[in-house]
């Protein structure tokens, strides 16, 4: 980083617990005499350096973690977080997504898609004065909520002119506030992924389970312009050139090894208040569930019937299932753990701490009371916020028609006026957005999707209606449910013979011209003209309930943290972390353990030919039936006999720390980051010391399988592993 | 026993490979190095005596094993063996099954019902001269048969002229025989059943699983005739006082400790040639997995229409479940490990062996090219014979039916020319049969099973059809299935409007009465009589195969016992066995390890109130809830810091051996055995020394759950344990 942090005092004071926290890399030197004790063998301060090794090597691709592991831009992540890439570039007659690939050369290596980008922070700075000081003088709460995004805009844009990408997060509820400045890489190529049968071995039905033995490894290559500046996809782009890189190890991780993980984990709510962690529970996580299992089933029936729409609909259907499963595994974790009691309990006991104490009572008293009472009232409508976000969600093309009718509403104002998703800084995404539309855009599907949300919305609660899709669909409330699927339908006859917006070109041409010139008499631009009236009113209550909240929830942060009286970690934002643990088994119930790694042999016990789930490649297959001894094999590990394919570890993590770096005592990339155990998932909102385990793949498997399976000696002498090295 | 026994010297040259072998009580001695280096510390030598302790103690529920552990016959065995006297119990208002039952004085114990018995073995004789001597002179395959049959009939009536129940049964393959004499008690009286929510626990989820938390124990007693001798069910019977029961053990079985099980294990197939473990693998046990699913289905559906249905047919349901699961874990099993290819290599190299030596060849060298020209001969009307035996299983009425018209036509014959179900010896079984039909007797279940198995029939092809139920039906190969199905529904209206034997009085009097008189023009009768011709066929051509077999079987037995060269134990085949092993865990498959033992916290782990499978009773879960440290607990396991509750072990059992005592280093009941592991079952082909466990409930879980829940301080006193007694 390029400014040294000034830790808020309370935050030096204590050392840290168990392995809990996704720290922020500023905070890791105060936890330097754990590190050390644990077995690190540099200085751990080296990780508050973000243009330092090894933190200069950590990359995030918008929802996926990644690093470099060649000076040569060679970018190593998840065979899952590249999904979108391989599905790109896949056609009915050569699936990637199923055979996997590998570029010989460069010149093979293919351009990922418009949209796949990587991010290195660079730098942050802590800008909270700048951002919440003198908020009272605004007003309103909506006023409020205004001033916080426009200083918010102001201080984005000042930190862009640099030429980075910038994003000014919320920490701790709002108490702090931090300026982060990343380089974009905007021409991602992809270089390897293996087969689904090894880079999705064991499906739906292994994920978040052990034992695992997927071999959830891609890689990309970051191109930049002749120049080295980042720049979109152009043939002549070149290879960028890291300050930094991984060297990956041979020696993977085995039981017991220190592994530090450095990614962008996505969103915990840990210092929530328990009044929203009821609501997850009770009402968010049951609703995702319920859906998620009706749009499984209509989309698995959609798959049977065409090989190109089980292609287009496949990663959304991987999103529904892995979301729905990680629901199911909160809900079934919160209950075996009484975590909303548990929640509850300390929140009593921070409420007590409050009250003993009159200062603490004048300044802290009401926060909660305060935050429960705006939970409260979101909570009146949120069955329709609910289905009217779905509904823009569904369909494809409705999302593309209301970009075009918002980015035509909001062009006209000043870009600093401008709704943060329309601003300039962002119209290559929403045009990314657009053109990445052509791979996953199925008109059957589109429409079978649109119609569940439109049945959601028919099902609405009387003083929930949407009333611009009442009065288009001819809907209203207790209606028979038989009677609403007739006017669905009928409408969306209406809705998909009046548009074109299935052509690529007349969607592109709504980012250029107003909807009306763009595609005059549109159904569903006209459907999306009238959803934006409410639309509009939904974000102003948004923001008014944010401006609100914005006066208690800092509040009640500090509470917390000053009770807390140590070093406590945020909840994650999806803003760069680091977390550190031992690789380690468990003892997920009664009865059973978990060992800390699995095995090669474990492949072929699992292997089921024909069964897309576990169907090992036949090649591969074969080499492990020929060559059933490998306790010799230069990645076998020599306590388990057998090269090591997964492994658990105490590391503490969640969604968006998928293909993060696994780091060794010394730094060396052991593996990565790919998935947490079903038991762990709960951890969200109440981390479990002794039941949480995440699931890495060891480096060891990764440097197997190029070599022995898909020999690519080209990729691991760029990585320095001419044969027979040792790192 | 009451002779010696002698043991072919073959038997007695080795010692005794990893654990498996369920062995011969008079095979035992030759074991007793390998039992003292375990820990065993008596003689194992007294295992061989049958009237002494603990053999004296091992009794036989026919199809389950149990044992005495009080003076006055009290008998322990599994939940899930006394079904049938619960369910014989049970009303629609008062569901013993679920509510389980413990008769607080010997006047509340009740009569299980007709057919509840239990066998106590108490001699054994070798007879392999007197059944296979000179039987060449016999003359074709039929008449050996026939030979060999009244050989066995007069050696049992005999053996059964002292007031046993004898039988005389063929070991090795038809090698050797042995007459066995058992005291036949024929009043037993449910003394102790927890609920389904412990003695089932789990249901059909955990059922062959681990972890598993199951208290499959419940209780009996036995009662004689006031003078002591069996006598059936009377009001004025007396406890019977065995000669020797077994001490329940306060200190259970941990990891490590010895485990010695005496049981009568159903079947196994070790030693049958491959191709009979081909068409096992190949067509039973996959034509098992598809005909129970569709049975289950049927039945299910029926059982959700009405809860009387539903108790009726419950134990038909689970013994369809057990079966499936098991010929799936099977099937599993022996893809997994290679099984047939394994058989297929040791028999080659038996014939290698064989083929080696001149004179081996000149004894043994036809014997498996005949077994298994048998066997195709067999297999080549293998759908007939299975549905046609199916025919006559599926429906009660059917059955009576059939018992009625077979019983007419052998009852004119000498005793001893009868087929052996229809011997005078077995006339109380027959009726006892036909009583029992009243408990599990629903018509419509029976109508749907029947028809499954028209259905079945109307299917068979060309060359293999049952031609009375074509007639009477109007059923004919290729006929489209809609129109086959037509014609079985109107013939059902015909035949169940024609019958009255769903009257018991009728049913009874078929037993008395030639049909013609019992049932006069009874539908079910003609059609029993129908079918009558085509069962006596098969049952002669079945004999005629099993003359033949007579002539090979043996000598294939034999040679692969000189090959063996070493102490073998005989398949399983219903008698009394002893197996020994120790208390261990297991890694299933990679990544995972299964714990020895499992403990009362695990079973409010899997607590789910409402979910039958996973009900936790009241009065259990509030006390467990109450007194979650347990460490200190009279009966906990101080290595588990809690009561255990079920345990692995590597000891060698299959169906049949359920209840079985699970002895301790001092012979004292440390368990009771009730279940496999699925990884284990296909062991019943070929042991799998490295996988293979067994799973036993811990007699401190049984202890536990008389004192703390069920609070059953007397039958705690009959045992001989009174408050803080320790043993």
């Amino acid at each position: 980083m390029k400014k040294p942090l000034l830790l808020l005092p309370v935050l030096l004071l204590a050392s840290a617990s168990a392995d809990e926290g996704m720290w922020m890399p500023q905070q890791i030197p105060a936890l330097a005499p754990r590190l050390t004790a644990l077995g690190f063998q540099g200085d751990p301060r080296a990780f508050a350096d973000l243009t330092g090794q090894p933190m200069g090597a950590i990359i995030s691709l918008g929802g996926c973690s990644a690093s470099f592991i060649s000076p040569d831009g060679l970018i190593v992540t998840n065979h899952h977080c590249t999904i979108g890439a391989l599905q790109f570039n896949s056609t009915p007659e050569r699936n990637l997504l199923k055979e996997g690939y590998l570029a010989r050369t460069r010149a093979e290596e293919l351009w990922n898609g418009p949209g796949s980008k990587a991010f290195v922070t660079v730098q942050v700075a802590e800008v909270t004065a700048e951002i919440t000081g003198k908020l009272d003088a605004a007003g309103g709460d909506l006023a409020r909520a205004r001033l916080i995004e426009q200083r918010v805009k102001a201080r984005t844009a000042a930190c862009e002119k640099g030429g980075l990408r910038c994003t000014v997060s919320s920490f701790f509820e709002g108490a702090r506030w931090f300026e982060i400045g990343q380089l974009e890489l905007q021409d991602l190529r992809l270089v390897f992924a293996p087969p689904s049968g090894v880079g999705n071995f064991g499906g739906e039905t292994d994920n978040w389970m052990w034992p695992r033995h997927t071999g959830d490894f891609s890689m990309y290559r970051a191109y930049v312009a002749p120049g080295g500046k980042p720049a979109p996809y152009a043939r002549e782009n070149v290879p960028f050139r890291p300050a930094h890189w991984l060297a990956v190890s041979t020696q993977g991780a085995s039981e017991g090894d220190l592994v530090i993980v450095a990614g962008y984990p996505g969103r915990t709510a840990r210092l929530q208040p328990a009044r929203q962690v009821k609501e997850q529970l009770e009402w968010s996580y049951p609703r995702t569930v319920r859906r998620n299992t009706e749009l499984l089933a209509l989309l698995d029936k959609l798959s049977a019937g065409s090989k190109e729409t089980a292609i287009k609909v496949n990663p959304r259907i991987r999103g529904l299932a892995n979301s729905m499963k990680k629901a199911k595994g909160v809900l079934e974790g919160a209950k075996k753990s009484g975590l909303l009691a548990s929640r509850q309990a300390s929140e009593q006991a921070l409420l007590a701490w409050i009250a003993a104490d009159p200062k603490r009572q004048a300044a802290y008293g009401q926060a909660i009371a305060r935050l429960d009472a705006l939970q409260a009232e979101r909570e009146k409508t949120r069955e329709r916020d609910a289905v009217f976000s779905s509904l823009l969600g569904q369909s494809a093309l409705l999302g593309a028609a209301r970009t075009g009718v918002r980015l035509a509403a909001e062009r006209g104002k000043p870009d600093a006026e401008r709704e943060a998703e329309y601003q300039q800084r962002n119209w290559s995404r929403l045009r990314e957005g657009m053109e990445r539309l052509e791979k996953s855009y199925d008109p059957v599907a589109d429409r079978a999707l649109l119609r569940y949300a439109l049945v959601e919305a028919a099902a609405l609660p009387a003083g929930q209606r949407i009333a611009p899709l009442d009065a288009a669909v001819g809907l209203a409330p207790g209606q028979e449910p038989g009677a609403a699927g007739t006017a669905i339908d009928a409408y969306l006859d209406r809705l998909y013979a009046g548009t074109r917006l299935g052509d690529k070109a007349v969607r592109m041409a709504l980012l250029e011209k107003p909807p009306a010139e763009a595609a005059p008499g549109d159904s569903f631009v006209a459907l999306a003209t009238a959803l934006d009236p409410l639309g509009e009113q939904l974000r102003e209550a948004e923001k008014t309930r944010a401006g609100a909240r914005s006066r208690y929830a800092p509040v009640y942060a500090a509470a917390l943290l000053e009770k807390a009286g140590g070093l406590v970690a945020p909840d994650a934002n999806s803003t760069l972390r680091v977390t550190y643990g031992t690789v380690k088994g468990v003892a997920p119930r009664d009865g059973v353990i978990y060992t800390a790694q699995s095995r090669l042999a474990g492949v072929l016990e699992k292997d089921r030919p024909g069964d897309a789930e576990f169907d090992v490649p036949g090649p591969m297959r074969e080499l492990l039936k020929a060559r059933p001894d490998r306790s010799g094999d230069r990645y076998a590990d020599p306590r388990l006999g057998d090269v090591p394919v997964d492994f658990l570890s105490t590391v503490d993590t969640t969604g968006g720390n998928s293909g993060s770096a696994v780091l060794d005592a010394r730094g060396r990339l052991a593996g990565l980051l790919f998935d947490g155990t079903y038991e762990s998932v709960a951890s969200d909102l109440l981390y479990d010391p002794v039941s949480t385990r995440s699931i890495q793949v060891d480096s060891r498997y990764l440097l197997w399988y190029l070599t022995e399976v898909a020999r690519a000696d080209h990729l691991l002498a760029e990585m320095g592993l001419e044969k027979g090295a040792a790192r």
